[in-house]
Protein backbone atom coordinates (compact mmCIF):
# COMPACT_ATOMS: atom_id res chain seq x y z
CA UNK A 1 0.00 0.00 0.00
CA UNK A 2 1.38 3.73 -0.68
CA UNK A 3 2.40 6.19 1.51
CA UNK A 4 -1.10 7.83 0.68
CA UNK A 5 -3.32 5.29 0.92
CA UNK A 6 -2.18 4.68 4.08
CA UNK A 7 -3.06 8.12 5.75
CA UNK A 8 -6.75 7.36 4.26
CA UNK A 9 -6.76 4.40 6.28
CA UNK A 10 -5.40 5.96 9.32
CA UNK A 11 -8.35 8.91 8.80
CA UNK A 12 -10.90 6.40 8.56
CA UNK A 13 -9.73 3.63 11.50
CA UNK A 14 -9.47 6.37 13.90
CA UNK A 15 -12.83 8.42 12.97
CA UNK A 16 -14.47 4.87 13.71
CA UNK A 17 -12.73 4.64 16.58
CA UNK A 18 -13.54 8.70 17.77
CA UNK A 19 -16.97 8.64 16.25
CA UNK A 20 -18.05 5.37 18.46
CA UNK A 21 -17.34 6.36 21.67
CA UNK A 22 -17.33 9.93 21.24
CA UNK A 23 -20.38 10.53 18.92
CA UNK A 24 -19.57 11.75 15.38
CA UNK A 25 -20.87 15.72 16.11
CA UNK A 26 -18.26 15.69 19.46
CA UNK A 27 -14.93 14.47 16.83
CA UNK A 28 -13.57 17.34 15.44
CA UNK A 29 -11.34 17.13 12.42
CA UNK A 30 -8.55 18.16 14.46
CA UNK A 31 -9.15 15.07 16.47
CA UNK A 32 -9.04 13.03 13.65
CA UNK A 33 -6.20 14.25 12.63
CA UNK A 34 -4.31 14.14 15.54
CA UNK A 35 -5.41 10.54 16.01
CA UNK A 36 -4.37 9.52 12.60
CA UNK A 37 -1.16 11.46 12.40
CA UNK A 38 -2.44 12.35 8.57
CA UNK A 39 -1.14 15.53 7.74
CA UNK A 40 -4.03 18.26 6.74
CA UNK A 41 -3.97 18.38 3.22
CA UNK A 42 -4.58 14.54 3.31
CA UNK A 43 -8.20 15.25 4.65
CA UNK A 44 -9.62 17.30 1.79
CA UNK A 45 -7.70 15.51 -0.73
CA UNK A 46 -9.15 12.20 0.12
CA UNK A 47 -12.34 13.43 1.18
CA UNK A 48 -13.22 16.30 -0.57
CA UNK A 49 -16.85 15.90 0.54
CA UNK A 50 -15.05 17.11 4.68
CA UNK A 51 -16.48 15.37 7.39
CA UNK A 52 -19.97 14.19 5.96
CA UNK A 53 -18.24 12.52 2.97
CA UNK A 54 -15.70 10.29 6.12
CA UNK A 55 -19.09 9.80 8.75
CA UNK A 56 -20.89 8.13 5.42
CA UNK A 57 -17.32 6.06 4.56
CA UNK A 58 -16.80 5.28 8.53
CA UNK A 59 -20.06 3.70 8.89
CA UNK A 60 -20.15 2.04 5.51
CA UNK A 61 -16.66 0.01 6.47
CA UNK A 62 -17.78 -0.25 10.09
CA UNK A 63 -20.70 -2.05 9.09
CA UNK A 64 -18.88 -4.02 6.46
CA UNK A 65 -16.59 -5.33 8.96
CA UNK A 66 -19.71 -6.37 11.36
CA UNK A 67 -20.89 -7.91 8.32
CA UNK A 68 -17.63 -10.27 7.85
CA UNK A 69 -17.50 -10.88 11.58
CA UNK A 70 -21.30 -12.15 11.35
CA UNK A 71 -20.41 -14.40 7.85
CA UNK A 72 -17.53 -15.48 9.86
CA UNK A 73 -19.39 -16.68 12.98
CA UNK A 74 -22.12 -17.72 11.16
CA UNK A 75 -19.30 -20.71 9.97
CA UNK A 76 -19.08 -22.03 12.91
CA UNK A 77 -22.16 -21.49 14.76
CA UNK A 78 -24.57 -24.24 15.58
CA UNK A 79 -28.03 -22.22 14.04
CA UNK A 80 -28.78 -18.89 13.99
CA UNK A 81 -29.59 -18.57 18.03
CA UNK A 82 -25.88 -19.79 18.63
CA UNK A 83 -25.01 -16.89 15.97
CA UNK A 84 -26.34 -14.52 17.81
CA UNK A 85 -25.51 -15.22 21.41
CA UNK A 86 -21.58 -16.01 19.92
CA UNK A 87 -21.69 -12.15 18.64
CA UNK A 88 -23.49 -11.05 21.31
CA UNK A 89 -21.15 -12.59 23.96
CA UNK A 90 -18.12 -10.80 21.77
CA UNK A 91 -19.75 -7.36 21.56
CA UNK A 92 -20.09 -7.79 25.80
CA UNK A 93 -16.28 -8.48 25.69
CA UNK A 94 -15.21 -5.40 23.44
CA UNK A 95 -17.39 -3.77 25.47
CA UNK A 96 -15.94 -4.60 29.35
CA UNK A 97 -12.68 -4.38 27.74
CA UNK A 98 -13.14 -0.79 26.55
CA UNK A 99 -14.71 0.38 29.76
CA UNK A 100 -18.16 0.58 28.80
CA UNK A 101 -17.11 2.88 25.67
CA UNK A 102 -17.17 0.90 22.72
CA UNK A 103 -20.82 0.12 21.69
CA UNK A 104 -22.08 0.07 18.38
CA UNK A 105 -20.00 1.61 15.71
CA UNK A 106 -22.51 2.95 13.47
CA UNK A 107 -25.31 3.92 15.62
CA UNK A 108 -24.25 6.87 17.51
CA UNK A 109 -23.25 8.32 14.64
CA UNK A 110 -26.46 7.27 12.81
CA UNK A 111 -28.90 8.89 15.45
CA UNK A 112 -26.81 12.49 15.05
CA UNK A 113 -27.15 12.87 11.38
CA UNK A 114 -29.94 11.31 10.39
CA UNK A 115 -32.04 12.06 8.27
CA UNK A 116 -30.27 15.15 7.40
CA UNK A 117 -27.28 13.36 5.86
CA UNK A 118 -28.10 11.43 3.02
CA UNK A 119 -24.84 9.68 2.85
CA UNK A 120 -24.37 8.56 5.69
CA UNK A 121 -28.27 7.25 6.66
CA UNK A 122 -27.70 5.20 3.41
CA UNK A 123 -24.50 3.83 4.46
CA UNK A 124 -26.53 2.69 7.69
CA UNK A 125 -28.97 1.10 6.00
CA UNK A 126 -26.57 -1.03 3.71
CA UNK A 127 -24.65 -1.98 7.03
CA UNK A 128 -28.30 -2.85 8.45
CA UNK A 129 -29.52 -5.10 5.47
CA UNK A 130 -25.96 -6.57 5.42
CA UNK A 131 -26.49 -8.08 9.27
CA UNK A 132 -29.68 -8.92 8.75
CA UNK A 133 -28.61 -11.05 5.25
CA UNK A 134 -26.31 -13.38 7.22
CA UNK A 135 -28.99 -13.07 10.10
CA UNK A 136 -31.70 -14.24 7.57
CA UNK A 137 -29.69 -16.89 5.89
CA UNK A 138 -28.22 -18.55 9.19
CA UNK A 139 -32.00 -19.23 10.03
CA UNK A 140 -32.81 -20.94 6.13
CA UNK A 141 -29.96 -22.76 6.44
CA UNK A 142 -31.86 -24.40 10.00
CA UNK A 143 -35.34 -24.54 8.06
CA UNK A 144 -36.92 -21.63 8.79
CA UNK A 145 -39.32 -20.53 6.53
CA UNK A 146 -37.83 -17.28 4.73
CA UNK A 147 -41.00 -14.62 6.36
CA UNK A 148 -39.89 -15.68 9.78
CA UNK A 149 -36.49 -15.71 9.28
CA UNK A 150 -36.34 -12.21 8.01
CA UNK A 151 -38.44 -10.76 10.50
CA UNK A 152 -36.27 -12.47 13.58
CA UNK A 153 -33.20 -11.10 11.58
CA UNK A 154 -34.06 -7.75 11.84
CA UNK A 155 -35.71 -8.13 15.18
CA UNK A 156 -32.64 -9.69 16.38
CA UNK A 157 -30.78 -6.64 15.14
CA UNK A 158 -33.17 -3.99 16.57
CA UNK A 159 -32.72 -6.14 20.66
CA UNK A 160 -29.17 -6.24 20.01
CA UNK A 161 -28.36 -2.64 19.66
CA UNK A 162 -30.93 -1.80 22.41
CA UNK A 163 -29.10 -3.90 24.92
CA UNK A 164 -25.71 -2.39 23.91
CA UNK A 165 -27.56 1.16 25.16
CA UNK A 166 -28.52 -0.25 28.16
CA UNK A 167 -25.21 -2.25 28.33
CA UNK A 168 -23.33 1.44 28.27
CA UNK A 169 -25.75 3.45 30.38
CA UNK A 170 -25.65 0.50 33.21
CA UNK A 171 -22.46 0.28 32.95
CA UNK A 172 -23.50 -4.18 32.84
CA UNK A 173 -23.26 -6.69 30.19
CA UNK A 174 -26.49 -7.87 31.79
CA UNK A 175 -28.64 -6.50 28.29
CA UNK A 176 -26.63 -8.61 25.96
CA UNK A 177 -26.98 -11.55 28.31
CA UNK A 178 -30.72 -11.14 28.66
CA UNK A 179 -31.07 -10.47 25.02
CA UNK A 180 -28.81 -13.44 23.55
CA UNK A 181 -31.21 -15.82 25.70
CA UNK A 182 -34.24 -14.41 24.71
CA UNK A 183 -33.35 -14.06 20.82
CA UNK A 184 -31.82 -17.99 21.06
CA UNK A 185 -35.20 -18.97 22.57
CA UNK A 186 -36.98 -17.43 19.88
CA UNK A 187 -34.86 -18.65 17.17
CA UNK A 188 -35.42 -22.05 18.64
CA UNK A 189 -39.37 -21.97 18.69
CA UNK A 190 -39.29 -21.19 15.14
CA UNK A 191 -36.93 -24.00 14.19
CA UNK A 192 -39.67 -25.90 15.90
CA UNK A 193 -42.48 -24.94 13.61
CA UNK B 1 -44.79 29.96 37.71
CA UNK B 2 -42.55 33.41 37.75
CA UNK B 3 -40.90 34.93 35.08
CA UNK B 4 -37.43 32.67 36.43
CA UNK B 5 -39.56 29.93 36.38
CA UNK B 6 -40.91 30.21 32.94
CA UNK B 7 -37.04 30.56 31.69
CA UNK B 8 -35.70 27.49 33.03
CA UNK B 9 -38.98 25.50 31.58
CA UNK B 10 -37.95 26.82 28.31
CA UNK B 11 -34.49 26.27 28.57
CA UNK B 12 -35.02 22.29 29.48
CA UNK B 13 -37.71 22.18 26.97
CA UNK B 14 -35.71 23.22 23.95
CA UNK B 15 -32.68 21.45 25.30
CA UNK B 16 -34.90 18.08 25.31
CA UNK B 17 -36.38 18.72 21.46
CA UNK B 18 -32.43 19.88 20.18
CA UNK B 19 -31.23 17.41 21.99
CA UNK B 20 -33.55 14.82 20.97
CA UNK B 21 -33.14 15.64 17.03
CA UNK B 22 -29.81 16.82 16.97
CA UNK B 23 -27.81 15.54 19.37
CA UNK B 24 -26.07 16.96 22.54
CA UNK B 25 -22.54 17.65 21.09
CA UNK B 26 -24.08 19.38 18.31
CA UNK B 27 -26.82 21.57 20.35
CA UNK B 28 -24.97 24.38 21.79
CA UNK B 29 -25.77 26.36 24.55
CA UNK B 30 -25.87 29.02 22.21
CA UNK B 31 -28.64 27.21 19.68
CA UNK B 32 -30.33 26.45 23.52
CA UNK B 33 -30.80 30.42 24.31
CA UNK B 34 -31.56 31.29 21.06
CA UNK B 35 -34.52 28.46 20.91
CA UNK B 36 -35.67 29.07 24.21
CA UNK B 37 -35.69 32.88 23.90
CA UNK B 38 -34.31 32.92 27.82
CA UNK B 39 -31.41 35.79 28.78
CA UNK B 40 -27.86 34.40 28.70
CA UNK B 41 -27.52 35.14 32.16
CA UNK B 42 -30.33 32.60 33.19
CA UNK B 43 -28.62 29.73 31.87
CA UNK B 44 -25.75 29.68 34.38
CA UNK B 45 -28.03 31.05 36.92
CA UNK B 46 -29.91 27.92 36.90
CA UNK B 47 -27.45 25.66 35.72
CA UNK B 48 -24.62 26.92 36.95
CA UNK B 49 -22.75 23.19 36.23
CA UNK B 50 -23.48 24.32 32.76
CA UNK B 51 -24.00 21.96 29.87
CA UNK B 52 -23.81 18.71 31.55
CA UNK B 53 -26.08 19.69 34.45
CA UNK B 54 -28.54 20.72 31.55
CA UNK B 55 -27.81 17.40 29.53
CA UNK B 56 -28.67 15.27 33.02
CA UNK B 57 -31.81 17.33 33.77
CA UNK B 58 -32.69 17.11 29.91
CA UNK B 59 -32.47 12.91 30.28
CA UNK B 60 -34.32 12.94 33.68
CA UNK B 61 -37.56 15.13 32.56
CA UNK B 62 -37.39 13.58 29.62
CA UNK B 63 -36.73 9.87 31.24
CA UNK B 64 -39.75 10.45 33.61
CA UNK B 65 -42.38 11.68 30.63
CA UNK B 66 -42.14 7.99 28.96
CA UNK B 67 -42.52 6.98 32.60
CA UNK B 68 -46.04 8.96 33.06
CA UNK B 69 -46.80 7.92 29.21
CA UNK B 70 -46.56 4.41 29.89
CA UNK B 71 -48.24 4.36 33.12
CA UNK B 72 -50.85 6.16 31.37
CA UNK B 73 -51.43 4.05 28.65
CA UNK B 74 -51.34 0.68 31.76
CA UNK B 75 -54.50 2.24 32.76
CA UNK B 76 -56.15 1.85 29.44
CA UNK B 77 -54.52 -1.16 28.20
CA UNK B 78 -55.48 -4.80 28.09
CA UNK B 79 -52.39 -6.40 29.69
CA UNK B 80 -48.49 -6.13 29.36
CA UNK B 81 -48.44 -6.56 25.66
CA UNK B 82 -51.15 -4.33 24.45
CA UNK B 83 -49.65 -1.69 26.66
CA UNK B 84 -46.04 -2.47 24.46
CA UNK B 85 -48.32 -1.97 21.18
CA UNK B 86 -50.25 0.97 22.34
CA UNK B 87 -47.04 2.97 23.33
CA UNK B 88 -45.26 1.85 19.98
CA UNK B 89 -48.17 2.79 17.55
CA UNK B 90 -47.34 5.94 19.59
CA UNK B 91 -43.86 6.54 19.09
CA UNK B 92 -44.15 5.54 15.32
CA UNK B 93 -46.96 8.39 15.08
CA UNK B 94 -44.40 10.79 16.53
CA UNK B 95 -41.58 9.81 14.32
CA UNK B 96 -43.61 10.33 11.02
CA UNK B 97 -44.97 13.30 12.11
CA UNK B 98 -41.53 14.51 12.51
CA UNK B 99 -39.81 13.52 9.47
CA UNK B 100 -37.95 10.68 11.53
CA UNK B 101 -36.41 13.33 13.77
CA UNK B 102 -38.01 12.38 17.11
CA UNK B 103 -36.72 9.40 17.86
CA UNK B 104 -36.05 8.15 22.08
CA UNK B 105 -35.37 11.30 23.68
CA UNK B 106 -32.91 10.16 25.72
CA UNK B 107 -30.58 7.70 23.37
CA UNK B 108 -28.56 10.15 21.30
CA UNK B 109 -27.30 12.37 24.68
CA UNK B 110 -26.55 8.58 26.68
CA UNK B 111 -24.58 7.28 23.67
CA UNK B 112 -22.81 10.37 23.08
CA UNK B 113 -22.20 10.88 27.04
CA UNK B 114 -21.37 7.98 28.89
CA UNK B 115 -19.63 6.85 30.82
CA UNK B 116 -18.00 10.13 30.90
CA UNK B 117 -20.35 11.78 32.37
CA UNK B 118 -21.67 10.34 35.56
CA UNK B 119 -24.75 12.83 36.26
CA UNK B 120 -26.05 12.04 32.48
CA UNK B 121 -25.68 8.58 33.27
CA UNK B 122 -27.24 7.99 36.05
CA UNK B 123 -30.17 10.15 34.77
CA UNK B 124 -30.28 7.48 32.16
CA UNK B 125 -30.50 4.52 34.50
CA UNK B 126 -33.42 5.96 36.36
CA UNK B 127 -35.27 6.60 33.41
CA UNK B 128 -34.49 2.93 32.01
CA UNK B 129 -35.59 1.65 35.34
CA UNK B 130 -38.86 3.72 35.54
CA UNK B 131 -40.07 2.84 32.23
CA UNK B 132 -39.31 -0.86 32.80
CA UNK B 133 -40.79 -1.11 36.34
CA UNK B 134 -44.57 0.22 34.67
CA UNK B 135 -43.51 -2.26 32.30
CA UNK B 136 -42.99 -4.90 35.18
CA UNK B 137 -46.13 -4.14 36.95
CA UNK B 138 -48.24 -4.68 33.82
CA UNK B 139 -46.61 -7.81 33.35
CA UNK B 140 -47.33 -9.08 37.15
CA UNK B 141 -51.50 -7.94 37.12
CA UNK B 142 -51.77 -10.30 34.00
CA UNK B 143 -49.97 -13.29 36.30
CA UNK B 144 -46.67 -13.31 34.55
CA UNK B 145 -43.90 -14.58 37.31
CA UNK B 146 -41.94 -11.85 38.58
CA UNK B 147 -38.74 -13.49 36.97
CA UNK B 148 -40.24 -13.23 33.63
CA UNK B 149 -42.15 -10.03 33.87
CA UNK B 150 -39.00 -8.20 34.88
CA UNK B 151 -36.91 -9.79 32.16
CA UNK B 152 -39.68 -9.29 29.32
CA UNK B 153 -39.50 -5.42 30.29
CA UNK B 154 -35.13 -5.15 29.75
CA UNK B 155 -36.02 -6.85 26.75
CA UNK B 156 -39.05 -4.80 25.50
CA UNK B 157 -37.37 -1.39 26.15
CA UNK B 158 -34.58 -3.16 24.43
CA UNK B 159 -36.05 -3.96 21.27
CA UNK B 160 -38.10 -0.48 21.03
CA UNK B 161 -34.51 1.12 21.60
CA UNK B 162 -33.35 -0.40 18.43
CA UNK B 163 -36.23 -0.52 16.53
CA UNK B 164 -36.74 3.21 16.63
CA UNK B 165 -32.78 3.59 15.49
CA UNK B 166 -33.57 1.25 12.36
CA UNK B 167 -36.96 3.42 11.68
CA UNK B 168 -34.72 6.49 11.73
CA UNK B 169 -32.24 4.91 9.40
CA UNK B 170 -34.87 3.08 6.75
CA UNK B 171 -37.46 6.44 7.44
CA UNK B 172 -40.24 3.61 7.49
CA UNK B 173 -42.37 2.85 10.96
CA UNK B 174 -41.89 -1.29 9.74
CA UNK B 175 -39.47 -1.35 12.84
CA UNK B 176 -42.04 -0.44 15.46
CA UNK B 177 -44.78 -2.48 13.87
CA UNK B 178 -42.23 -5.61 13.80
CA UNK B 179 -41.06 -5.22 17.38
CA UNK B 180 -44.70 -4.89 18.25
CA UNK B 181 -45.63 -8.10 16.97
CA UNK B 182 -42.69 -9.67 18.35
CA UNK B 183 -43.12 -8.05 22.08
CA UNK B 184 -47.15 -9.02 22.35
CA UNK B 185 -46.61 -12.41 21.03
CA UNK B 186 -43.66 -13.09 24.16
CA UNK B 187 -46.07 -11.37 26.71
CA UNK B 188 -49.08 -13.32 24.78
CA UNK B 189 -47.05 -16.79 25.67
CA UNK B 190 -45.90 -15.57 28.91
CA UNK B 191 -49.28 -15.34 30.37
CA UNK B 192 -49.69 -19.01 28.70
CA UNK B 193 -47.56 -20.55 30.72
Amino acid sequence: MAAAGKHRDAILTESIRLFRQKGYAATGLADILAASGAPKGSLYHYFPGGKVEIGAKAVEIAGRTVTRTLETLAEISDGPGDLVARYLEMLAGWLIQSGYRDGCPITTTLLETVPEHQSIREAGSVAFAGWARVLTDAALRAGISEARAVRLAHFAIAALEGALIQCRVSGSDEPLKLAAAELSALYEAAQKV
